[in-house]
């Protein structure tokens, strides 16, 4: 057993749901290292850290440290990484065959994310709010609704856009894929590198499997991006299918 | 004779200076391609679309059309492209070698552009504009200052931070320049993918010599670029030299 991967506990039967600590299954998954993943809760997060002697993933306004998941172990060199971008480049200078940055691609795979994030997920991510509520842990409930009201500064039930405003975000959020299709599209696809497969493409699956997973596969959301660009979205998450074992 | 490329016309001697037509002539000097400049003034741009039969750029809010260069016109296929991006990518398909996007990365070079602008040139266009008005030709400055105040909201002469204001902002620009450099320590250097140049190399090529042209070698803010990074942007420059002949 070489590493010990952190992810975020879920009350989902497989738990996994976190599109941040995705990415890190993804790289563990495609370099074939082996891994056991532990199951950490919200509030549970910060005791890792200290645990592991990990310094904060970054600071609130007010100062305060922010504690965020994937945390890796690797036991076999004794190190640990959090953030799931140094956690890949850990792993590709450790690890280095296969490779997630093939042909030297660092630098544009370490803006792919951003780039992913301006898109897409910005305009999404009110329309997300309510359903991570519906599957964070019991314990964690209080958490996560006291941190989002507060950045959102309004309830939790009031975060998601309703009615007219809803419709108008929600051809925002697809304008925002189909920026993302176009990327494919240069490249001629199945992969942002064209036949390689590499980071980018874990950082887009990691985010299609975070949506189907808060909003299920019945939900007219997910039947939404299904129906997309050709049907893009279903066919980059099956083309990335055996990097996504839950272990 | 193969390609005429419209540059936008200065009152400096060798009258480049527009950041996105040097990704252009950046772009025909690596594949070598024989072209002449044909110098065009602000308001002239739009007469220079009318004559190719090219669609306006983009549209403002109000609806009202945009013409902006780099335009080329292709002799040998009657071909004319304007906008750097769809430049480089119809240079890429029609004279292949050398290419531009090496190893298919297509994908991640068309969105290297934007971020750029996101990481360094936001925080510093505001310090550009006075400089870029002293060499708008005089009768293109009337156009100018008309549309920059109308975008800002304030008299040109006000548009640069001043005093404390202008400290703070200054520092912001370094620090996006210091995530830019983080990308080339990721790579390597000295180009974006290491060994190769590329577009992206060519991009920020043509912000750094932009602002070496508005500000002039002598300046304080040329000479503050030139401290920065370890002079990773003076070096950036001279690796990419052989790509800025002025033809």
């Amino acid at each position: 057993m070489a590493i010990i991967f952190y992810d975020l506990l879920s009350t989902l039967p497989h738990k996994a749901f976190s599109p941040n600590t995705w990415k890190t299954r993804y790289c563990l998954n495609f370099k074939g290292i082996p891994y056991r993943t532990e199951w950490v809760d919200f509030i549970e997060i910060e005791g890792v850290y200290k645990k592991l002697g990990l310094v904060p993933s970054s600071y609130k306004p007010d100062g305060s440290p922010t504690y965020l998941l994937p945390v890796i172990h690797d036991i076999s060199t004794g190190v640990s990484v959090a953030d799931s971008l140094l956690i890949a480049e850990y792993l590709e200078k450790t690890y280095p065959v296969p490779s997630l940055f093939p042909n030297n691609t660092i630098a544009f795979q370490s803006i792919f994310d951003n780039a992913v994030r301006d898109a897409a997920l910005k305009p999404q991510r009110r329309f997300t709010i309510p359903d991570i509520f519906s599957v964070v842990s019991l314990q964690s409930k209080d958490y996560f609704r006291r941190t989002r009201e507060a950045a959102f500064g309004k309830p939790l039930e009031e975060i998601a856009p309703q009615g007219d405003e809803a419709v108008a975000e929600w051809a925002v959020v697809k304008a925002g894929w189909g920026t993302i299709d176009s990327w494919y599209i240069k490249s001629g696809g199945p992969f942002i590198l064209g036949d390689t497969v590499s980071w980018a493409d874990f950082v887009v699956g990691s985010w299609l499997i975070w949506a189907r997973t808060i909003w299920g596969e019945e939900s007219q959301k997910w039947k939404d991006y299904a129906s997309w660009h050709n049907g893009r979205w279903l066919k980059v998450l099956d083309d990335l299918k055996e990097y996504q074992r839950i272990d």
